[in-house]
């Protein structure tokens, strides 16, 4: 199973790709970041987001989307930068009948290090180790891209499949 | 000049159309509302969203798109899909090339009231006299986006073209 895992954003939106079955070893299919300019306005970056999402989709093909679910009780300025980051990479995978999963920093942290109050450096170690990198991913966005697929795969397949199924017969039911 | 007013909402989105020129005659091209199920999964409902907003920009033909610009210190639970939704909306305009403007809603509520803190009431009531309706639109979210529209045409159409024109030029420069 190959997950495309968003750590959302609008000035560095993180990306990357993992291949794996729950219980066996994983690979990294890619990571990076989609950025764009702080100076334009928000619906232009919102369109380049979407251009970046639509690239690596189409590149890589994932069966399975993961998004960092958003909290507003974070800072109140990039909160909102943040949650329209992630409606335009939910819509993206969505449209295409991908499954969605959302995940909490905490259930990522707890997936990947055992602690849900793990740090970025101990996430990033551990996203470095279990995927048999040389180096941790820069920037740390791109290391929460890769944790974020790591727990959705790690969640198990069946699960997974359910909320799929269940996702495109709404769809149906719903087409114009 | 047409501009399409949104009030964004996942349960509710409010679009209201008017056409009219600053300091001249408006009158109500359409009004109504997009509705996702509460039960669907928000990247479901955000699919929804724009598969609306298609619709309605395919009929309606606008030149320009008022969205409200949404905060976060409202209610955590609504902020989030309010800032999902707006940012579905304001992608689907924006790829088009059409220009977005954000209004907050004191701005709204001054430029159609005259006060910045008018309640919902006396908004419906405006929209309802400056369109010459026979009622108030229904439900309160039609009657907002139509206010949202109103007070962008009122803004002037020479700020608004020069805003196009830098939206034109940026998203030239990063076309890939």
């Amino acid at each position: 199973m190959r997950v495309l895992g968003v750590d959302p954003g609008l000035t560095r939106c993180g990306i990357g790709v993992v291949d794996g079955v729950a219980g066996r070893r994983l690979s990294m299919g890619a990571v990076g970041v989609i950025r764009t300019p702080a100076e334009a306005e928000t619906a232009e970056r919102l369109v380049l987001v979407e251009r970046g999402m639509e690239e690596w989709l189409d590149t890589h093909r994932p069966e399975a989307v993961a998004v960092e679910r958003v909290f507003s009780q974070h800072n109140v300025r990039t909160v909102m930068g943040t949650a329209q980051a992630s409606a335009v990479a939910m819509l993206c995978a969505a449209r295409r009948g991908l499954p969605v999963a959302l995940h909490t920093p905490s259930e990522v942290k707890a997936a990947i290090t055992g602690s849900g109050r793990a740090d970025k450096a101990q996430v990033a170690t551990m996203v470095t180790r279990l995927l048999r990198l040389d180096a941790p991913p820069k920037p740390a966005d791109a290391a929460d891209a890769l944790a974020l697929a790591i727990c959705h795969l790690w969640r198990g397949p069946s699960q997974n499949r359910l909320q799929q199924a269940v996702a495109a017969q709404r769809l149906k039911g719903t087409t114009r």
